[in-house]
């Protein structure tokens, strides 16, 4: 058992009036495609899970496979297959499309059902006199990835969940290359969504989204490859999470100067393409409220401009029943000396600007 | 400003497969009538935000104001007073009676509208074609008492969640007189539902939870009020919380052996009557789930039967979308010693045995 971190930085302050009410722990770390560190706070050699922060990764074996070319897949389809979606009509329509574009039915999909992400859905869901299924889980997209997939390198696709599935076994094999660690079975946990979740340092996990950024240090197909799911989530941020999401909100105004994917219990990831750096964050309490503000200070500080562009969705306040502003989610301390120290290499105006 | 806590404790933690995949630090005070403190883990003299769970505090002016026999409530209404309630239909005809006997109606109400707690609530408001308004707020209950209090003390209703009205001013004064310290003004946040919550030292509010457990410490007529709220509790937990709810489940198992009330922010509370003490708790990070893994680990070790009654619903176990059993939430070894170093005298069988 690798035991819990005992002595990660506060990142992230949580204020009511006159006092810090909570306050969010972690570690971070801003790597570059070779694997240099440009920032460390915390433990950031300490294996965490990547869960579904991962999820671009996941799907290279799609591309890889040749099923983007055997099933004619589009944009939309790599979009989904990295998304964590809210369960919306258009999210829902474009899982069934890939599916069907394989000759597969959402019958085959093991992540299990949950309601809708988006409560908009969610209640229509619940007008219409209907429950949730697999289709509506927020993986079904990853899911549904995984058995065309499966189709493509000629696998029974029952079963594609397990560990031992080589649809399974070929997503640990690239993970590990692209991150540059062996993703060990005696370090693995079964996801939410029941797919395995290989535990890497967080140094690796930023180092892997290094690479997908700039696609350097990967062979040239795996770049392409990197390069066309990265490109399709820049062209339909919506799909990648839905309507109010912070990933969605975030890469639609920032355009393609980061793609972002969160994932549960406090991880969250981001590829920078022009500085061709990787950002890994996980907060020990698990909270996406933490892990958010950390990555909105990380990209308000990286990018010029991105803090005017994403000031107005994502302040930070915390708000009572009535919407009056009683408190705010801030940058600790110890964050702000962090990115203060970080090398100027890593966030150049000229190399990032909105 | 407070500034955030340094070095409280890992408490719980949560695991999946091969690790520690992520864990809750905290404090927790359990402490005597005479303030005498039975157990301390992290800062408890450090200020915290009570919020919700001292609604059973802020209670005892409906009753010390005559209230109660001029309007003729009864021990649903107590109940509800003191509750955060699921929003189900049990409990909104509870909040509108308590208006009613007053002649009040629940315009009147400015706790501000969310949609129900319980989820079968919340959909079959949906199912009508509905949206929820203040009646809905899981505080209504508090809110009607204090309109109520407003109109027995000859004050005007409207504004009563203001700081500077009189229910507010005389529920600041009882809770001080209670936990034994100044609440004040520049150490104040205004709660989710728009009324004020007062910081107080952990230590000050496990003991006014021990008070309320036993009455001693308290003149007669404040230890009768608190007995009466308490005990309409423990005639109906269901009202206090709702179904599945923790507060509800343990009081159900527990009998009158333990008063639970959880509040935001990773705030729990609990009164142990027979050996008459107090429990409070505040998990740095906000969490539920970690203030309630607290709780029960303290409440199986303080309550002779409690584990048995308790582990079938609240075994900790976190499950993945198709119910298989992937990791848990246990204690960690500081919250363990710290109950291996409680005196005798706070759990002796012979005191509290279900």
């Amino acid at each position: 058992m690798i035991e819990a971190v005992q002595d990660n930085p506060i990142l992230v302050e949580v204020t009511r009036g006159a006092l810090v009410e909570s306050c969010h722990r972690g570690a971070v770390a801003i790597v570059d495609a070779d694997g240099r560190v440009l920032l460390a706070a915390g433990d950031i050699q300490r294996p965490v899970y990547p869960r579904s922060a991962v999820k671009a990764l996941q799907a290279i074996p799609l591309i890889e496979s040749g099923a983007a070319e055997a099933f004619g897949l589009g944009q939309a389809e790599f979009a989904i297959a990295c998304a964590s979606h809210s369960g919306e009509e258009v999210h829902i329509a474009t899982v069934r499309a890939l599916l069907a574009k394989a000759g597969l039915d959402e019958s085959l999909l093991a992540c299990g059902a949950h309601w809708p992400m988006s409560e908009r859905a969610s209640r229509e869901l619940t007008r219409n006199g209907k429950s949730p299924t697999a289709i509506h889980n927020n993986c079904s997209g990853k899911h549904a990835a995984m058995l065309v997939t499966a189709v493509q390198l000629g696998l029974v696709p029952r079963g594609y969940e397990r560990p031992e599935h080589g649809v399974q076994e070929e997503i640990r094999r690239v993970i590990s290359q692209i991150c540059g660690v062996a993703l060990e079975r005696d370090e693995m946990g079964i996801d939410g969504c029941s797919v395995p979740t290989f535990a890497l340092p967080l140094a690796a996990l930023a180092t892997g989204f290094a690479r997908l950024a700039c696609g350097r240090g990967l062979e040239n197909k795996r770049a392409g490859a990197a390069q066309r799911l990265m490109r399709a989530c820049f062209a339909a941020p919506h799909l990648v999470a839905g309507e109010g999401r912070f990933d969605t909100m975030v890469m639609r105004r920032l355009g393609d100067a980061a793609f972002l994917k969160g994932g549960a219990e406090g991880v969250h990831c981001a590829a920078l393409p022009a500085p061709g750096i990787g950002i890994a964050i996980k907060v020990d309490d698990g909270t996406k409220r933490g892990a958010e503000r950390v990555l909105y200070y990380l990209l308000a500080r990286l990018i010029a401009g991105a803090d005017q562009a994403l000031a107005a969705e994502l302040a930070g306040d915390i708000r009572n029943w009535h919407g009056d502003k009683v408190g705010t989610i801030r940058p600790a301390p110890a964050l702000k000396a962090a990115v203060r120290a970080l090398p100027r290499q890593a966030a150049t105006p000229a190399a990032v600007q909105l």
